[in-house]
């Protein structure tokens, strides 16, 4: 395992070497240019016309050059040194440049055998490009070697780092674009290298490149003096080089002596740590990369200025199916790299342009960490069964839902020390998980001091105060094949909406890809929820990722909502066990009643939605009403809610129905989980009128079920963004969502009801006022409310 | 106008000025603790007791005698210099202190007169802290002062800057915690120093504050070597001098000494570049104070270290009603700042405590800046209708909508050089608003160099590649009081979900504070959207900003769908001239029919939801089925698919309606905006199928009107996360939105119909082949799609 990352030292490339990369660099290129322009015509046998290029002209050539750049140098030095290398492509436009050298490496062939490293293959991989039916123009699921989708930008670092932890062997080079840059979530990853063991974790490689130019003006880092570049480099704890220039020749040169030096000090740096057991800061190698925007394109289009300048950013030459000139200067272009040097007669790669090239999956193409599922071993996970809190009847006891959990997360840390962490913006104690310190500390590898508690280099509780790099890491840690959870307070989770948006994308697409191995679901534990927010207040209340979530599609993501501590460990148990999905599962933290004994637990979570008998009053009739719920506090308020009906309106027949799983309410055809109409029917019933509690926003109750039987009856209570610091009760109240509203809404829908509902109605508003006065006065909720705990009626029945 | 900030130079802090800022400081950390603690017997006139404290201890103590001690020291200097000062509080846990200082400076008491600056005073505003119908423990709209929410973390420095923009005379004090400097927002932050112009924009001075710990853990920052740090600083571009100890009276020193040579340094900056006209790069001073979390608290308590560390986060006694040992340290701490000294026998503070507060608006605590609303100055706008596109009839010519209201912003810039900025993650050409360099360019501080276009120091147009600095800039601009837009592509416009939930609550909360006066809106315009990602495909499709805005109040937000250009324009015009709002509207950047002429779009837009009876072939009798459609593609295809009908069902009565304004479909008492019932019906009818075809996801118009009557027959086609990289009307078709999927929608819902459309359903089948034939083999959509035009029925009729 401790195995050093990359031998070292070695001698310098030498000219010949030199010349090979010079030969797959101007290859890359001439397929990334194709790629771009040609529908046929791939190897230039013929003179172009215009019937050759594509008829929409899409994609990025400004970055690409680049990429080809770095990628062959890569390449040269893993075939000399058989390291175990990936890379991440922060410029993720430059898809041309992913899909140029992973065809000519032969991956591409081997993944999809229609696309052939030949002149038919050559074709189709132009052809396809960014066209109807075809592959997109940015490093994507199709794309091999990548985990990094190319759509927004910043995340490049974080999925490095992510790929790295608990990889001793492997070396990530992340290219990180100067537009990218800009961006805070990668202005945050530079942080990484500070949480990263040189012992048991891989390096990363960062690579900077500096071409200068977003889609229309310049850079920041570009343009700032060159001193303040590399202070911020210096001070992020990196010794930067810079390679920077225009002449190939001397670039070569430049890359490789310091692509070199870098992989020799990650090899000291892993060297000292594994067999020295050097300890203290580390300052990692890595390189910059200044090379001009659109290189080797076009240098002057209709006039103007194109290579090295923004105008280069996406297609150097717009009108070349109409403009005679701009098709002489793309032949011109083209036929710049030489491609008769470059391809043989057949269209397949000569052999000295594949000099660099790595065998086999050490092809940066081909590595196995890019297609994790191919490397996922199961969890070893202990009973969940075996936490389980005693539940001789509902509502006898109290737990924190989130500490028990925490206890089976410790076992589960304890068991898989080599594939399982716990990723959290410094809130693993906050939510109430810190027994998994029993079984590892925080990751830290910065000075430690007297009085510090739970802080070691290779600790596996990752908590860092950014949510986007919480969120990255873990992406790139389950995109090779690793497991883990996310834990957040809920509103704050909305940080990383857009990264879960990318995420979710990249499963949907992957699972359409057979070559694509299932890996492990992304877990959310969301807690310090909306009803919890005594002293935080509004600011914190914030229960809409649920909303967010259910927008992505169906078979991808998955919404729990266990009431107690039992439930909650069957659900996490089950998400840790799921593939390609997004879990996510909303739990409080705070003691709550502990309502079913785990057998009843297991069946309940299995069911996803349930009739909870011993809570109601219908005795095997058909309800008059029925109250259903889905969070902890709102299944709290519900039970407390159908107690008080039970005791003051005896004859009513009231149904209490549970919802775990929340896309259990969605119909069948729009969810896999979806109930079946007859069985939904005969949980809410078609036609009595339904009280829903929910712990989100209330439409999104009716959003899921609006083409239900009865939804007409449905009436939903949830969070209506009321309320700030106040007491948990009076938050309820002022959300209209607490027991005594939940009567008077039943009384409200049951007209039958007549003169004692009335008057027990007005006794509910008295009720409330009663609360609202003590808790303005005193501070607290009044001891009724505070102490509540449900009667366990089971045991009378 | 052309001020310096900071009168240069000045002599420094004598012993008699520090003595004075002590006092000060310790006041406001006596108020502090008393806020976390008291209900009761605020000045300890007598012994203190278990009933005297509060229920429910709740608040954070760490960072706030720090907060204390860098507001005494601003205050003496403004006091000192007549700077004029706001500062923002990143840290904004610390709301204690916001509170203390504000009460001590009297600003408190003069927005709230019922917590005067007396001994009744003081315990009402003890009491109210964190309390049941009091205040939050956060910086809040509450929170006089304040332009900065304390809850998520990591936007204060965009906010600082935001304010000093175009306020030459302002000085932004920025404290930053140690914690919030580990978010990727915060630390993309630092960048901006290199978009403000020492000529036209005030100063921002950070004051990055390492009390060392988060909430359970050390901060990266606190432990990494201090020449890493130092580094790091320079690296951003400033000039950091760090203040560092623990005994009050040489870190008060050093902190004058500081404080005072920033001050100098900005105003020596400024003059340079406002009297000398001085050029280049500006190097801005900082400071760096390192002091202990939870300074002059509580050193040991129950035998552990709590002072100087992460235990002193929140409240370091927690059990004082309960532990006589608790409450007996304390009233320890509490005597410790000798309260007799600071308060008089009335409980006021005593002249010589407040000898640092300034004068009246010179009080921080008092900016007219951090309650913008005082300070606006409406938008001096030019008539929109000049900018209109002529429609002889409908359909009769295209326009880029967004091309045709750059020019409006063009001229809104131009009229309100001093007051209207448009940010945007460099997309202004690529959503081309571009004709607004005709009036500035973009803010550019750093080199440049020959071929650049549009970059200047004082280019009113911000490109940042970071939507949160986008949008943390703008809300801190319109919070001091001026006016913006931010134009994104639509899909990233979630990378700010949770800045627009932050500010929403802002806006929320402060609509029920009388003394803040109302601010502009907050102002999307939404790009480069859904059905329009021709090359970038599956990572760039996202409408759900829509679905996440609509969750929160909706007092406060709007969201506009204009189909053509005219329409744009009314929107704009009506959105930048509203107050308190936030605003989203989408419209499309690629060519499109033009629809209505100005007055027809005028009167649209003010109804927001219309019948256009141009389109339809109801002829004044009710119709068979309603199209409606909401979104400039969903129009052109819903047009398209009336024409069809018209053509081959002739006797099909068709209405077609067009919803401009979202929030009409609400009922009215869901939204102010929402249709009464009477007058949906009489639009989309009660009885008939009405087939939705929708720019977002499909199930958001459930949602908004699911209480509608006729619900039952609403059918709505939207975006459900098909479709990648591929041609317009592919993308159309691959979501079924399509014109002929919208005809087999009307067909499938008017069974009446007979034979003679089961013929036509076949023909659209048919048709749809077609086109996915040709787009696949051709790599464009069939002409006759391409070059649709609405046919301009309107003169026939």
């Amino acid at each position: 395992m401790r195995t050093t990352a990359a031998r070292t030292p070695t001698t310098p490339l030498d000219e010949h070497e030199l010349h090979g990369i010079d030969l797959y660099w101007r290859a890359a290129n001439y397929l990334s240019v194709g790629q771009i322009y040609l529908l046929d015509n791939p190897l230039l046998r013929e003179p172009l016309r215009p019937g050759h290029i594509k008829p929409r002209l899409l994609g990025h050539w400004g970055t690409t050059p680049g990429l080809n750049f770095v990628y062959a140098h890569l390449s040269a030095q893993v075939r000399r040194r058989g390291t175990d290398m990936m890379w991440v492509i922060g410029p993720g436009h430059g898809g041309p440049a992913a899909l140029a050298t992973a065809w000519l490496d032969g991956t591409y062939s081997e993944v999809y055998p229609d696309v052939g490293r030949d002149a038919e293959g050559m074709r189709r991989l132009f052809r396809q490009f960014s066209f109807p039916g075809g592959v997109p123009s940015h490093a994507a699921p199709e794309t091999p070697g990548s985990i990094h989708e190319g759509g927004e930008l910043g995340y490049s670092l974080a999925h490095a780092y992510g790929a790295a932890f608990d990889n001793p062997g492997l070396v990530v080079a992340a290219v990180v674009g100067d537009g990218e840059a800009e961006t805070g979530p990668l202005a945050a990853g530079w942080q990484s290298a500070r949480f990263t063991d040189p012992a048991r974790d891989g390096a990363v490689l960062p690579i900077l490149h500096l071409n200068g130019y977003k889609i229309a003006g310049p850079t920041v880092l570009a343009r700032i003096p060159e001193s303040d570049l590399l202070s911020l480099l210096e001070g992020h704890g990196f010794r930067p080089r810079v390679v920077a220039g225009e002449e190939p020749a001397p670039m070569h040169r430049q890359m490789a002596d310091a692509l070199g030096a870098a992989l020799d000090e990650i090899g000291e740096i892993q060297r000292a740590a594994r067999e020295d057991g050097a300890a203290g800061p580390v300052r990692w190698p890595m390189i910059v990369l200044r090379s001009p925007k659109g290189w080797t394109g076009p240098g002057t289009v209709d006039g103007r200025r194109v290579a090295g300048t923004w105008r280069s950013h996406q297609v150097p030459l717009g009108g070349v199916r109409e403009n005679p000139e701009h098709l002489r200067q793309l032949e011109e272009w083209l036929r710049g790299y030489r491609p008769d040097e470059l391809f043989d007669a057949g269209g397949a790669p000569r052999p000295e342009v594949l000099a660099p090239v790595p065998e086999g999956p050490r092809r940066i193409s081909a590595s196995p960490h890019a297609n994790g599922g191919t490397l996922l071993r199961a969890l070893d996970l202990p009973d969940f069964r075996d936490y389980a809190v005693d539940v001789p009847e509902p509502g006898a006891g109290t737990a924190e839902a989130t500490r028990v959990c925490g206890r089976y997360l410790r076992d589960v840390m304890r068991r898989n020390p080599d594939r399982f962490r716990l990723m959290g913006p410094d809130e693993t104690a906050s939510n109430r998980l810190d027994a998994v310190f029993d079984a590892s500390d925080r990751t830290w590898e910065a000075e430690r001091l007297p009085g510090d508690e739970h802080l070691a280099p290779d600790g596996r509780v990752m908590e860092v105060l950014s949510e986007h790099l919480c969120q990255g890491w873990l992406e790139g840690y389950l995109l090779t094949g690793r497991h883990g959870l996310f834990n957040c307070y809920e509103a704050f989770i909305h940080i990383v909406d857009s990264m879960f948006n990318q995420h979710a994308k990249w499963l949907k697409v992957s699972r359409g890809l057979p070559w694509r191995r299932p890996i492990a679901s992304l877990n959310y534990l969301l807690s310090s929820h909306v009803w919890r927010q005594d002293h935080n207040g509004f600011s914190h209340q914030d229960p809409g990722f649920i909303d967010h979530v259910v927008n992505k599609k169906a078979e991808v993501i998955r919404v729990y909502l266990p009431p107690d501590a039992n439930t909650l460990l069957s659900t996490a148990d089950h998400c840790l066990r799921s593939r390609d999905y997004v879990n996510v599962i909303v739990a409080g933290k705070q003691p709550g009643p502990n309502l079913l004994p785990m057998d009843e637990a297991v069946a309940h979570c299995a069911r996803g939605v349930g009739v909870w008998d011993w809570a109601g009053t219908e005795d095997g009739t058909e309800p008059d009403v029925v109250l259903a719920c889905a969070g902890d506090i709102p299944t709290l308020e519900t039970l407390a809610a159908a107690d008080l009906l039970r005791r003051h309106l005896p004859e009513l027949r009231v149904r209490v129905v549970n919802v775990v799983d929340l896309m259990r309410l969605q119909p069948v055809d729009e969810h896999p989980h979806g109930l079946p109409a007859r069985e939904y029917d005969s949980v809410f019933t078609a036609d009595r009128p339904v009280v829903f509690a929910f712990h989100g926003y209330p439409w999104l109750i009716h959003r899921l079920t609006y083409r239900r039987n009865g939804h007409q009856n449905l009436h939903v209570r949830g969070y209506k963004e009321e309320g700030t610091t106040t007491t948990p009760f009076d938050m309820v109240m002022l959300n209209d969502l607490d027991r005594f509203h939940l009567v008077m809404d039943v009384i409200d829908r049951v007209p039958s009801l007549g003169v004692r509902a009335a008057g027990l109605r007005q006794r509910m508003v008295d009720e409330r006022l009663r609360c609202r006065a003590h808790t303005r006065e005193h501070g607290e909720d009044p001891p009724d409310i505070r102490d509540w705990s449900w009667p366990g009626r089971r045991a009378g029945r």
